[in-house]
């Protein structure tokens, strides 16, 4: 499958080297398709893995992941939008902003969210969310923790988008268990959660954990 | 033990009712000590529940739970400043903001938590965030979800105070796990998780759940 990558940072690393090794065609998107981390991760993935713009890679991908940091996140999406138009968008952004330093404040939340924010970046685009409260090498890698028995969180207003994902998340991703909480907006409950997972992570001095709800 | 609850709602009732059946003499306090609700409890639990002011309640227990509603929290332990002096505060009240139906919004959060506002409206006592993130009667009775297996997450800034709520949470309340975030700044964190929280419960359809940390 063709796949973008949007964003070169840690996370989109991560993802697009899972997703090369699966066998998919990666293409990452980026401000600049001579963008320096992103032109070293292509090298170090292969010959299955590209760099472009945002529209090269939208355009490329039959379906996108948005890596990009939160801050960067909306203006990204919208130089993706036409290349975007009809496919799914795994949005796995969060609305962190750093600028104070550790722990993180969110710059969303509350009444609104990032997932509702890309949504609306790209309103023929089936956003939806997922693997954003848990690090990023445990997105692509569920087993990682506790043999993985945990719970990946998930929104988004197109239901089959969701089964797509869902899919996803289990057979390529290792994920066992996939909580469907409903549309979009329901991105304010799991974007809101990051303010107790950097405390968590504070607290346990390890990114590898995630949450199980216990019924 | 001599303990005040403050608050009259379904959270004070079930956590005063608890203190009652192990034992423990328990002063609800209200801002009227004629609250139609706190002598309706009172009448129900018996001898050793009685009712009084924010004020009356403040004074008679060695320890204290918040459980007023968050919008009212402030005002109700700026009351009872005088009679919490020294004392462990246990504050399981949540800033939610019901004004626009369901879910609620958080009137604090972020750079600020309700924790925080308890323990600057309260400098000379030990406030300690606990409970918070689960519901009523799950708060004393935490063998009701999967035995017990999942955790209690606390924070406040005295180290002696939080080994007391531990301890409080294990032996009365049959808590297995008691993870200890840190300052009372960590409120932020358990605060926030309830915009989850609203959204699990509406997905799940049941308030009787919680979350364990798995790693």
């Amino acid at each position: 499958m063709k796949i973008a990558v949007l964003g070169t940072g840690g996370v989109g690393a991560t993802i697009g080297s899972k997703l090369v090794e699966l066998g998919h065609q990666v293409k990452m998107g980026s401000r600049s398709a001579t963008h320096e981390k992103g032109l070293a991760w292509t090298k170090a993935a292969g010959p299955n893995a590209s760099l472009g713009t945002f529209e090269d890679a939208a355009s490329f991908g039959e379906l996108a992941f948005n890596c990009t940091s939160g801050l960067g996140s909306v203006s990204a999406l919208e130089a993706a939008v036409a290349g975007l138009s009809g496919k799914v968008v795994i949005d796995v952004a969060n609305p962190l902003d750093f600028s104070k330093g550790f722990p993180p404040t969110l710059f969303t939340g509350n009444t609104d969210s990032l997932g509702e924010q890309a949504q609306r970046a790209l309103p023929n685009s089936k956003v939806v969310k997922a693997l954003n409260h848990v690090t990023a090498s445990l997105m692509t890698d569920a087993k990682r923790v506790a043999g993985g028995d945990h719970d990946a969180l998930i929104c988004g207003n197109d239901a089959g988008a969701k089964a797509e994902v869902t899919k996803i998340l289990k057979e390529w991703f290792g994920w066992q268990s996939v909580i469907d909480l409903g549309d979009i907006g329901q991105a304010r409950g799991t974007e809101s959660y990051l303010a107790l997972w950097v405390r968590l992570y504070g607290a346990l001095g390890t990114a590898d954990f995630n949450l199980k709800i216990m019924r």
